[in-house]
């Protein structure tokens, strides 16, 4: 609650200067800030997450709708704390999720969605956690209504949301099966705790989906790949089964046949994470610091950053998540390591 | 719970005779009936209500997993009460939703699915209740759930589903709009107690329905067209929406872009009533005994009954179902009116 100076409210920011590959980031010093709101905090930023989200705004540009400035959730020390900011205080280290704006050192957050960091996480791991946790919990207890017996296909098992999914979803006594893009990937999946992972180049999962739950089917299916599996996702799933979508992909239609979909009650949804209002990111926010923060904090639940980058690199960490490459989470430094 | 004689268990039927139109029907004298069980009743049959799933299965013909005998709904006199066919006496007008064979008498049916006629209903509009009833109930509230103050809009109006879904849903405090393909069909939707009724073939009923709702969209929509309008469905949907279809239509596949299910996390679904296990049927049967057989006999919610044809003519019935032309339900008279 300290009294904050013009100097505070420059950021020094990635910023997305046009529509196109990671070429179009670029480095930028001194952009103006909005002065926080009482119930928000300014943060230092340590690390910042970098989103498949934050490469799809970037393809698509600027827009007057949101910040220029990419990114979803940040590490870092409260520089600043709102006189409504509950329970944060100045020096804390904390990770939070923000509406962009994220490649950036400082940042406002709102003190809602700002976690103290858990106990024995640093501040690099930290900031791989907010937007992997809310995506997790909104989808599969929100979206999918996930019942305690039911079992659980995540495409993209080692991607930031499918490794800290199969962690959690593990801990809360599910069984998971994945899908990755190499063995290797497959590998890595089984060792955070997923009891089947199919490589879908070399084999056909939707009926190794099928015999993995005996003939049953899958009660949710979590995808990211926008429609690019659609019939197949029908196909795995059980009576009454969810196939959740994180991502519309590519923009391509979702198209399957209405028959299985009717024949068991299925339910076709998803959704988007960053449009959430805010009242309900805030529900999120309390549901996790109750249930899910204790197990990252008992090392039972822990985000997997594989790469590290400078923030000024960012067009590097774009690169190598959109090559395919990636496993985990790659978070940028704002500081040179 | 008199003896049943061997005489007491042969049918005249409705047969299909092989995959086709309303010529492969055929009038067919004792047929040979499996003896009821304990949780049975037989019923001499006055009326058997007809429905596009009759029609389906025609076309697909015979198959060895049902009877030939199309039918899921009658009305008529029980001849025959097993002895846990609890409530049900020889000599009772009952109506029944039973797992096809209902062009015919007499026929066998399950007790738990049986209903006394509520009172002020002939048997002939009582043949048109059950099937209905039990779509409309399973899917706005169990499929759809649908919520104390949420809107609906139905496709088809006129329909024995849709004029059935109209009274009840405006009984329970629900605005609903229709479509309908005729202008002196939407008007007797309205005289049903629907709000709007928009002319799908004269009308942009998509803008329509979202004006209807002041621009913040429907949140249920019940389709009966298969995938024939599935893109605009998903655009009239307001924030987690459901779009609950009911027939998989002609097997065209469902295609919608995925952006905006993902944008208002609607929910694409749908059910059969057919296969719903028995299990499930007697729970919604004791909701609607509950619930809505009262609205019935308040003369609140009345099936209407179109047009009757006798039960040798039943090609004709389908030739006027499959027309479009045909309101409300058609029955069939197992004796000659």
């Amino acid at each position: 609650m300290a009294y904050l100076s013009t100097s505070d409210l420059r950021a020094d920011a990635i910023v997305i200067t046009a529509p196109g590959g990671p070429e179009v980031l670029r480095w930028t010093e001194g952009l103006p800030l909005a002065e926080p709101a009482p119930d928000e905090v300014l943060i230092d930023v340590a690390f910042a997450g970098v989103n498949r989200h934050d490469c799809n705004q970037r393809r698509r540009g600027p827009t007057p709708a949101h910040s220029d400035v990419p990114g979803l959730e940040v590490s870092g020390t409260v520089r600043w704390a709102g006189a409504r900011a509950e329970g944060l205080c100045v020096g804390d280290s904390v990770c939070a999720l923000i509406d962009g704006g994220g490649y950036a050192t400082p940042v406002v957050a709102q003190s809602a969605l700002t976690f103290a960091v858990p106990a024995g996480l640093d501040l690099q791991a930290a900031a791989a956690l907010p937007e992997a946790l809310f995506t997790v919990w909104h989808n599969f207890f929100g979206v999918a209504a996930l019942g305690p017996d039911e079992t659980v296909l995540i495409h993209g098992g080692t991607s930031g949301v499918g490794s800290l999914a199969i962690q959690l979803l593990r801990c809360l006594g599910h069984r998971v099966a994945v899908t990755c893009g190499t063995d290797a990937k497959a590998a890595e999946a089984r060792a955070l705790g997923a009891e089947a992972a199919f490589n879908y180049r070399t084999q056909d999962w939707a009926q190794a989906a099928i015999d993995w739950t005996q003939g049953r089917g899958v009660d949710v299916v979590l995808d990211m790949a926008g429609a690019a599996h659609s019939a197949r996702n029908v196909q795995v799933l059980a009576r009454r089964g969810r196939l959740v979508h994180l991502s519309p992909g590519d923009g391509a239609d979702f198209v399957a046949p209405l028959r299985p979909i009717l024949a068991k009650e299925l339910r076709i949804t998803g959704s988007l994470l960053r449009p959430l209002p805010l009242a309900e990111k805030a529900l999120l926010a309390e549901r996790l610091r109750a249930v899910v923060l204790p197990l990252v904090a008992a090392g039972r639940v822990r985000p997997w950053v594989s790469e590290v980058f400078g923030l000024a690199q960012a067009a590097r960490a774009h690169t190598h998540l959109e090559s395919g490459q990636a496993m985990g989470k790659l978070v940028l430094a704002a500081m040179a390591p």
